[in-house]
Formats: C-alpha cells, structure tokens, sequence
C-alpha cells in the first residue's frame, strides 16, 4: 500500500477549563492508503501539531512532519518504524514533531492491523491480550472531604485501585498533603491499591517531596508519581534513595524512548509509565516496555482521553501478564466519552484488555465526533496551508 | 516593568533549500515593557512555534506560551528565571514551548541589559567578556576535493579553527568518510584546530561510529560532534570509552538544562554544545556551563544563523576564561548577515567577544528585515489568533 492521506481534526468540548483534565480537546489523525483507513490520537497541542505538520522547510533537519509520511510505502509492521525514523531525522530540530509524529504512527499501526485483520499487539509479537487491573484517575478534590468521597464513589464503582493527582497536592502544607492522602485511603478502603501523581510539582526538590513520604507511606501507597519534572534523574535518584517503601513513577511526559530509558537506567524509577500519544505511538513504547523488563521495572500506560488513545496505550504492554496495572480514565469529558462507538469497559473480573479485532479494535463516531470539530485555517505567505477537512469515514 | 507585548515575526530567504544551513530563515521576538524593547531569536521551525505562542488552552499544564508571558513584571534578572518556570510549568506539556520561549527569554534580557545599560554577560554575573577563538562552521563539500578547497579559504580567511559538518559525512563509506576528513585537514594545514560534526547520522550505531575513529585520530581531529541522537546516552558512553584521543562533543538538541547535563553525567562528552535559541535562553545556557565547569566539560556556543542569535549564545560563557572556543557561521545566507545593524567581527587577534554593550549589544536592521518578513495568518473557531504584526523600533 501507499499512504495517500493523514488527516488532522482538531475536536473540543464547547468550554475548555483551567483544570488539570486532558480530555478537554483532541487532535485525532485519519490516516488512508490504497483505500483503507486507520484512525490514531495524538496527546498534543492540536494548533501546534497541526501547523508542525504543515509547517514550511527551514533547513535539511527541519521538514514539516508531512513530508516524510506521504507518499510512503506501507506494507509491514517495519515500515511503520521505517517512517517513524524518518520523520524524526527529517524534523529532528522542529521540537513539536514527537507529539505530531505518535497520532500518525497509531493510526498507521490501526490502518495495517485493520488490513492484516489482527489485533495490533498481535502484529508487535504477542501471543495474548492479557487483562490488566484498571486504576480510576481522577483529580484530588479542592479538600480532603471531596477526595474521600470521589474515592468512596471509586469503591463503590468496582474498582480495586485508584490514583489521586494534580488538584492542591504539593501546592498547600505537609498536613495538607497527608490530610489529602488520608483521605484518599479511607474513602478507597484498606484494601485497595492506592497511587499518587504530584503533578512535578516539587520541581526538582527533593528535600519537599521527601517531607511528604511519611504520610505516603502510612498510607501504604504504591507509587508516588511525577515528584519532578521528568528530566530531574538526579532528584529522582536521591528520593528513590530515600523512600522505604514508595516506589516512583514517571515517564508521561518521555517524547521519545531514550527520555523514558534514561529515567530506568539512572533515575531509581519503579514504575515507567508511557503515552503513546506523545513517545512516538506504539512502536517506541513497546521498546520501552522491553528495557523496563529487563531492568525490573513494572510498565503502565499514561492515557487520559478517549478508548481510542486507551487501545493505543495498552497494546505495547498487551503480551507482559506481569505488567497488571492500566491507567483508566473515568472522568473523561463527553468528547472523549463519544470519540468511539464503542469502549473498553472493565469486564465482571473488574479487568480490562486490548481489544481481540483488528487493529485498535474500536470505531471513531464521526457523527458524535463532528459536532465537536474546529476550525482551523493556516495561511502562509499568501498559501493555505491547512485548512480543517471533512471528517469522513 | 510590566510585559506589554511580545511580537513574533517570521523572516525567510526568497528560496529555502533542503541543505543543513539554519540560517534560511528566522523567527525574530520583539518584546516591550514600559516603552523599552528588547530582541530575540528562536532556533526554531517559525510557524509552529508561532503557533504553540498563540494556541488555545489545552489544559492546566497546556497553555499558550503567550498566557505566561504578558503581563509579567520585569524588574530583575529574577524574573526572568520567574517567568521562565511559569512558562514551563503552565506550558509542560506543549512540545514547542523550549523552543519558543528561548527567543522571548533572550528578548527579555536583552531589554533588562539596555535598560540598565548592561551587557547581559554583567547582568549575569560575569566580570569581562572574555575573548574567543571562532571557528569556522562549514558543511562538507560534495566530494573531498571540494572540501578540501573550503578549507583552504577558511585558513586564507585568518580562521584558526574549523568545524565541517553534515553533508555526505557517514552516508557513503568509512574510506569515503575518511577522504573527507584527510582532505579537511590538508586544506586548514597541520596547525588549525579541525573539528568533525557527524549531524546524529548514525543514531544508536557504536560500532559505525568506531569505523570513523581512526581518521579522525589520524587527521587529530578535537572532537566528532553528534555522532548520535541527542538522547543515545549508552551510546555516546560507549563510543568515549572507545576512543582514544577524539573527544564526543553534543547537546544542541537539549531543549532544557537537564538534557544537556545527561550527556555531562552520562554520556562521557568532552564539550557540551548549547544553542541559547532552543534550551530556553540565556539562563538555562549559563546553568549548564556551570554544570559542564564543575564536571570538567567544556562549553561552547551552537550557532548557525544570525549575530543576534551569536551575541545570546556568547553571553552565557563569556567570562568563563577557560572554555576558549565559539562557533562563527562563515556561510550563513543575507537574511542572518542583513539581520543586524552590525555584526560581532573578528578582531585582529583572530579572535571575537560577547559586546561590551548594554543588552546584546546589538541592533536589529529592521529595513532590512521587513524585505524578508513572511505574512502569517491563523484562525480557530472564527477568531484570528495571529496576524504577523507590524516591524517597528
């Protein structure tokens, strides 16, 4: 086949808030060649990919995304990764392009499992889709009362892990934050697996995340996530070195897989957690996912949008049955709710998988989805450059 | 001072090549504050870093670089430290903002140090700008005798140091490679300093790298520069280890401090190359040339386009008397030459300095540059969000 098309929709809720919930807009990429379709989501500045992907030449390292995809060969799994590098040393100094580049390799990745008719874990070499145990994400409430309760409805939900994050966490006291923690562990109940994501908000502090690990501890919670910001090795280390009992997490914001190697081999991470809507899409995960075994960490995926970027998420990791953990987003907003005809809901066993159908396993509602699509004009010297199209099956 | 505005302006060459010459165009930042103004530049793809500037709210940690910016106060260095981290934090995750911001940081400066009547190398703490020896930065020619002759006019041009790069450099053979490299040496004569830049052309690949070796001892070459991706870190070690007198030089594709200091602690480089237009400016520049001082690492600048873009590059390093070289584009297209009202020349020592000047000592030619000035327009929703202002003073 050839890659005729990729499209990019820029989707958002009619009001986009201040609030720390990723569900809010969508930038999702229609991918065609010979006829076939494949469908990706990128976790990105939809504007700022979008005009990456358009972008005109400014040097031999500086393509727009667009010129190294169209036109391409696209036969085999490898091509996927022949492209992929192509793109990244074709636009290796235009810094959006990772974001721009990981929707695109999703979707090439659907497009070929769609033709293969095999599910894309299987095109990526595993035997099984093994199922996972989903951890609600949700947001800290503005006090410990509302985060008891949003824990309590977790409970109540079926779930048996949940992940507090972002809200007030960090930002108040050392009470403050065990109050929050607490909470959170008293709403859940003492059997459940409970995760906390500061939002790198000590920055590269070590000595104020440290403060927090007595309570994290008390409240025997699995993992504390993002203490800093992602590229701080050395402040992770030293907390690493530091915690007893609490393991830590990061590697959301890993643009490429080295970013998310680098925080294995020399940040005392215990858990690596990847967006394949950012890393490059599913290829560059499923290489991350494979040091992470070999270096005795546990793999998770990083999603908080639609099943659509969920089935991306899991496939890289389908195959490891020891990697149990999936980040599962419940407090979606309708666009990402509605991006698909159908979800990947939490079975009677309270676990999810990767779907068993071909490809990504799951359909865009186009009709659903056009209500919600911007538009978006780019003109350049005069030259259209990108103008929204029509969101067509 | 309170930020009144901050204007972008995207300046191209009537044509763009896809050859490895950064200098075809521009993205130039005006910023003012209380009637005083300040300029930068980007080492960016201009559109998308225009529009990462100007693109809708995300989420919390998904603003438009501009939210962070207007309206801060400026008073002292401080707070451009201050702004910066506002702008990384309320822009995490939005790929383009290092980008985007390094040009307004470096305005910023820029119009702290005119308003003070400093040079920003004061501002920073350092007490003279020490001298530098440029070398000249050059792509290798088509075939080695080609090379061979630009080598020879950058030694009759008075330069002491030569860096070639790019080109066809690891993409035909080991011999071919090393004709390149001995037709290098023979043109600049046994004295000059010769310096090898590989442009990342072997991705992970030690052993391809390892082939290179020999010429490059042979031809005493100071160092292979980027033989890898930026992030490679295993193989960068591996490759210093290997060597035996070709010291790695890297770093112009960190777009944070924390990248660069990575390749420092982990990587084995001798020199740690910084583009002050990508890593977020000046500060973050300065912090890694501390990093590199105490860790034994030499700094230098990385520069291909204009003498605005080199004056920000000198100022982090300009007292640091030990790290002795600068890199001097000798081939850069009208548009960087005509950017500026006069240009950082090389003295009669053969050597150049970061201005005793207040700001970056200076003027942008703004006749000049209204010839290159491209007209861009972006509308989402119905609302322009960015027409390409007007070129003033």
């Amino acid at each position: 086949m050839r890659i005729d098309s990729v499209d990019l929709f820029y989707l958002r809720m009619p009001q986009v808030l201040d609030i720390g919930d990723g569900s809010q807009d969508m930038l999702l990429v229609r991918a065609e060649a010979d006829g076939n379709v494949g469908w990706g989501e990128c976790e990105a500045s939809p504007l700022t990919s979008i005009a990456s992907f358009v972008a005109p030449l400014s040097h031999s390292a500086c393509h727009p995304v667009a010129a190294s995809v169209l036109g391409q060969r696209l036969d085999h799994a490898d091509d996927i990764a022949r492209i992929s590098a192509e793109v990244r040393a074709a636009s290796l100094d235009l810094l959006q392009t990772d974001h721009t580049l990981s929707g695109i390799e999703i979707a090439l990745w659907d497009l070929l499992g769609r033709v293969r008719e095999q599910p894309v874990w299987q095109l990526l070499g595993h035997r099984r889709s093994f199922p996972k145990t989903p951890y609600a994400s949700s947001l800290f409430g503005d006090d410990p009362q509302e985060t008891l309760e949003k824990a309590a409805a977790v409970r109540r939900a079926g779930y048996r892990a949940a992940k507090f994050g972002w809200g007030p966490y960090g930002t108040t006291s050392v009470q403050g934050d065990a109050d929050q923690v607490h909470a959170a562990r008293e709403g859940l109940g003492e059997d459940g697996v409970l995760l906390v994501d500061a939002g790198t908000v000590f920055g590269e502090d070590v000595d104020a995340a440290a403060l927090r690990l007595p309570a994290l501890e008390q409240a025997d919670v699995g993992w504390l996530e993002e203490p800093f910001t992602s590229g701080a090795l050395r402040s992770y280390r030293s907390l690493a070195a530091r915690s007893a009992t609490v393991r830590l997490a990061a590697g959301e914001g890993a643009h490429n897989p080295s970013l998310a190697e680098h925080l294995i081999d020399h940040g005392g991470i215990g858990f690596v957690q990847i967006d394949t809507g950012r890393i490059g899409g599913i290829g560059p995960a499923a290489r991350v996912a494979r040091h992470a075994r070999a270096a005795g960490v546990a793999f998770v995926n990083h999603t908080f949008t639609s099943h659509l970027a969920l089935s991306a998420a899991l496939q890289p990791y389908a195959g490891a049955q020891a990697d149990r953990l999936c980040e599962y987003p419940v407090e979606a907003k309708p666009l990402a709710r509605d991006a698909t005809t159908t979800r990947i809901e939490v079975d009677a066993d309270g676990t999810v998988a990767a779907p068993d159908a071909p490809g990504l396993g799951l359909e865009p509602d186009l009709e659903a989805l056009r209500g919600y699509l911007v538009d978006v004009e780019i003109t350049v010297g005069g030259n259209t450059l990108y103008r929204t199209p029509e969101l067509r099956p």
